[in-house]
């Protein structure tokens, strides 16, 4: 049994619209957050004292204030001084600078650096486009890539690695289509991530498509 | 199929202590908030501008501030002067004031207030105790219960409206077990809110326990 | 991450009509079986030996056969002879003849059996109605319980146990208004089980009818 | 909110052995099918009328008379003649007869062929093995699989189609290696199902095999 929730048919006496509301209202807008949480939310931030309060905001604003946009690779990082420009992967120099995985966004990047798997450089589009979009390239970094590959020298293979979803492969189209010249000129690789099973993925549920590409890619 | 999260095998390079890191750890806190969610939230926040952050900012501090403890009830309101000792649901004279139902926490009154189903006063216990805990009286606003029932002339009835969980029912046992001598010496009726079949609840599933109540309380 | 199943765009080669599809299709009518899993059935039911489907068969037939629908409750039964005609329960002289429950279903009757919090005798509806439908007395056996209730001697009470939605509720309107001038006359009492908090509700989510109940029928 | 079933405490008074019973037992014994599920289908089942249930008890028994291992592949098949031996897709000329498919179970091969991805022949091994069975040739059918490739003049390439779990792997493993010297002498070649991203996989939820599979096997 699973108990609908009402429809809020009276609103409570009290609503004059103290800042307990307009915190809840803020919250609401934070990612994943629905209006109930978002009111449980106020009510634990308002019960945290003062010293617990005075680290967070602070820590916030200095957050926001030290992120910045890497110059290269255009991901956001914390800069530790004023005159950062690049972030410290795009300064590491034990990466492998022959190779740039272009990923949608920097939690796909945080994920990949966590498996241990990857050991070049990147490249973060800040998002995703799609066939119906009018102006594609105001949605993710296209103009900062192709500078990139114009500019390199080091780059020998360019890897796709958007996910394995419509949005992912419109994007990965768009892309192609704006960087192929450059990359010919440049006589840069352009390459895909593998497709196959994924860990997990069992023969009696796999879709065609993988399939498809898990028989063409056997090895 | 659903992939299993791998155990960070390896850390990110960058993670020197900076801001950004601290705001995840911080976001931690949150009640349910995973690590997943937190890093997104904390991506969030750098993210939004200067303007939005201050309003946040200062929006938490001032609802912190203003939010206090109401001297009668104990809930949590916003107090709109620094005088203000009552919530306005204890000072509104067209409640019921003959009734008092009682709670655990604050989410629960604000939910039954929604309903608009209850036209009398609240007390907040601020939590539920269990058997074995060794204070219970530390756990939840006893005394403060016990004060304002030596203190009525107005209260005709205590209704307790604890959810139907065993934490519930250990608090009601604990709390009529102070609260009685007082009632029976004031002539004050102890209730407890009816059980039966709830919204959606299906014969084919129904428990002994609500069977029985549903039974018992036939009409 | 969940994968999408694929329409089935290429049908397999061995497509003639066996006996292994046609049974896949008669499984396929089952309550909650969808074609997967009607599929997984077919091929456990042929891999058992000839003993087991033998057993099987002849339960299924002999079940078929034995069980009937009892002439006063009108749930089904199986009969241990030929001339059985009322249930167990019915024929139970250590039930109190004087309660009178009224379920939708046997599975509803059958969960009461089981919580052993009732002790009095049943009838089944045999489904539920609706107030669109043109004819609700031929979705449930109203004109056997105006009979059963028009012939009683001991009958002192009807209690309604519907589910507690839409469905439940227009069926107790409709019996209800067929049944109480026998019931007047006859002097028979008509309750419907009590409504409140049943076991695991918790304030924080209550809806507001389920309030109003357990207010009006605190206790 | 969400009830907890209660155990059932109270026996229902009508339990003598009867037909409805006995086919509730044997309904639980079907993959997938709870105590309650199998209650429901027993009911269901008896309400189903004479004609129904004749054409279900002979579609079963014909079904499974009809239907057998087919020599070759291993896999069940309903043969429409007494002497057939052999599948229709093993005897089905248009199909690659240089490939080998090698699958777990039916299921694995039914879901295959409804994407039409591949062409060639199958070997359902009949079940999974793991390092811990100390009989493994019991558990799958390594012998008729041996058997097989040691008569082929078809075979070109053995395909392992198993399952990205540790059961799938594990049986890959105790296959290659009772094969590998037929293969060697007779020059067939072996080879797994390519792993990488699979259709709806997210960069930011992938695991570090998945992505260094997907890195390895970039095109």
């Amino acid at each position: 049994m699973r108990l609908r929730f009402p429809t809020p048919a009276h609103k409570p006496a009290y609503a004059f619209m103290d800042p307990l509301t307009t915190l809840t209202e803020l919250l609401r807008e934070l990612p994943g957050i629905g209006p109930r949480q978002a009111r449980r939310l106020a009510h634990w931030f308002v019960r945290k004292n003062n010293a617990w309060l005075t680290r967070f905001t602070q820590t916030l604003l200095e957050a926001q204030k030290i992120v910045r946009t890497c110059a290269v690779c255009m991901r956001m990082f914390p800069a530790k001084q004023q005159e950062e420009k690049e972030c410290p992967l795009c300064r590491n120099s034990d990466r492998d600078t022959s190779l740039l995985l272009i990923v949608e966004k920097d939690m796909d990047l945080e994920n990949i650096e966590r498996t241990g798997a990857y050991k070049g450089r990147y490249f973060v589009l800040g998002g995703t486009t799609s066939p119906l979009e009018k102006e594609p390239e105001r949605m993710i970094h296209i103009r900062e890539l192709s500078a990139l590959l114009e500019a390199t020298t080091h780059i020998k293979e360019v890897i796709f690695a958007c996910s394995a979803t419509t949005e992912g492969e419109d994007t990965m189209t768009f892309v192609s289509e704006k960087i192929t010249p450059i990359l010919a000129q440049k006589n840069i690789r352009l390459s895909v991530l593998g497709r196959g099973l994924s860990t997990g993925t069992e023969l009696e549920y796999i879709d065609g498509d993988t399939l498809k590409n898990a028989l063409q890619g056997r090895r």
